[in-house]
């Protein structure tokens, strides 16, 4: 059984934000309070950390296993969570619908509220995204962002927030003394772009190469010696690596850079990183297909130089 | 002797931003502080006071006259200056070069920064705009704010702020966090239409057509019981007027719009507003010229319905 829940939104739950970063920022100054733990993922998204560190609020990583962020770990007094439960930044984890409806429970038991990054949810071509927590959400606990950043192009700058009527209003008040609005063209060529079916017809074909792109590149990782160490279950648009235990996956950017090829290290990723770090990201977002595997090649050699 | 100075940024020294509402709130972000008293223009714009309120600075307003802010009037112990040199909202005053340099030499020997928004500096068509109070400053005590919002069209969201280089890397990494950059496109569109000259011509036009409506305003109202209270002396997109004592411009608005015109009423850009408030702000920005007479004439009957 596929399991098709969706939030219908009304207008005064959204607010249009500068990207999904500027929806995290608004969200982060209306929720974290000197009081308030808050709890994001590790490994996860280096600026989750950096925006919690500008606020009020105490915050502590919890870390991620292959289905993402575990409920159980949470520490108590934790009064809201970060989570990106379609894919973990950077291991593309997903968290299980059982999981899911764990986190909601936890969340109602110890009353915290739930900032759900939906990153990626687009690229899910392997399998069918799972239901946000948003829209399992029965008790309004779930401050939801996306973005159209990343699936239009990332200079777009167009995100979203969508939450209680009341957050939103707060978020809007917050806005408009942060930056206004973002520019109005954009909203307006972005809402005509969905409304014509253009976006639902892009985000199909955006599947198709993403898909393509992820088999030339588990195939060419598959004639290396780097080891997959986070995937998504649906697809994603990048993959988590771990080179060799004794090679730290910085010395391996710049031995791959100067062949040509951009790795992300993975220690920015870490509150307190493995030392060496073996584990890096590589994204193949804006990858030709027919590029990945002479850049797999080159990074195995640069991995060799390093021995 | 007309006086030219101009300040030539260095690209360190140049942030832009999403509007100038996003120069200010990142500018405030990193100025204001618990311990540093903060001084606006009352009348003034009154998203500095809810910029300011929500900071961690304690601040306080000084009242204009028509030469704009009076330096002489600065409480002890002002360490942050929020001014208007070219164009006072709502009172269009600008400040006299000497006040200028007043204003300087006071930030000097009482050690204090100011952040000049020079709003609508573009519109100087009846006399040569005076040197920003940037161009003047020899220690580095201001920073400036602008936007292509007005000159170009309201929805564009593009503004600048310039300043030292650590206060730029400062406000770069907050507006990273905050938004991470303005729409790249939006900045490379508007970089073209500058670097190939079409901005100078395109303001050139502006001030053009604003004389003309500028003129349709004066003697339109030369026609009605309304007194100019304020107006830029070089020429501006707005007059600051008065009605009559008795009659408060909320109604006098209120009236107005069923008649189809829209004023400002003034209370919003004093901390006390005087009430009844007879003052009012008209835009011509977006008003034809040809539609200023027959407007003013049915604000005089809005005005002669509430007797």
């Amino acid at each position: 059984m596929t399991v098709t829940l969706v939030y219908h939104a009304r207008p005064e739950e959204v607010l249009i934000t500068v990207g999904s970063q500027n929806a995290l920022f608004l969200a982060i100054g209306i929720l974290a309070k000197p009081d308030r733990l808050a709890v994001i993922e590790e490994p996860g998204y280096p600026d989750f950390v950096e925006t919690l560190r500008r606020s009020d609020a105490p915050w502590r990583c919890v870390p991620v296993d292959r289905d993402g962020l575990d409920p159980a770990k949470l520490p108590d007094r934790t009064r809201l969570v970060v989570a990106t439960p379609s894919h973990n930044i950077p291991t593309g984890a997903t968290m299980p619908l059982q999981r899911r409806m764990d986190l909601l429970a936890r969340a109602e038991v110890d009353d915290f509220l739930i900032i759900e990054d939906d990153y990626d949810y687009e690229m899910s071509y392997l399998a069918p995204p799972l239901p946000a927590l948003k829209s399992l959400d029965r008790q309004g606990r779930v401050i939801y962002l996306g973005s159209f950043s990343k699936s239009l192009f990332p200079g777009l700058r167009i995100g979203y927030l969508v939450a209680g009527e009341p957050m939103i209003a707060a978020a809007r008040d917050a806005r408009a003394i942060m930056l206004r609005h973002p520019p109005t063209h954009l909203q307006r060529t972005t809402a005509h772009f969905l409304a014509l079916g253009h976006y639902d017809a892009h985000v199909v074909r955006l599947r198709e190469e993403m898909q393509r792109r992820r088999i030339e590149m588990m195939d060419a990782l598959g004639r290396t010696e780097f080891r997959i160490a986070g995937t998504a279950r649906d697809g994603g648009a990048s993959v988590w690596l771990s080179g060799p235990d004794e090679i730290d996956s910085m010395d391996l950017a710049e031995h791959g850079r100067r062949r040509g090829v951009l790795i992300e290290p993975g220690a920015v990723f870490f509150e307190t990183p493995p030392r060496p770090c073996p584990f890096f990201r590589l994204g193949y977002g804006s990858i030709p297909s027919d590029k990945i595997r002479p850049g797999i090649e080159q990074l195995q050699k640069a991995c060799d130089e390093l021995r």
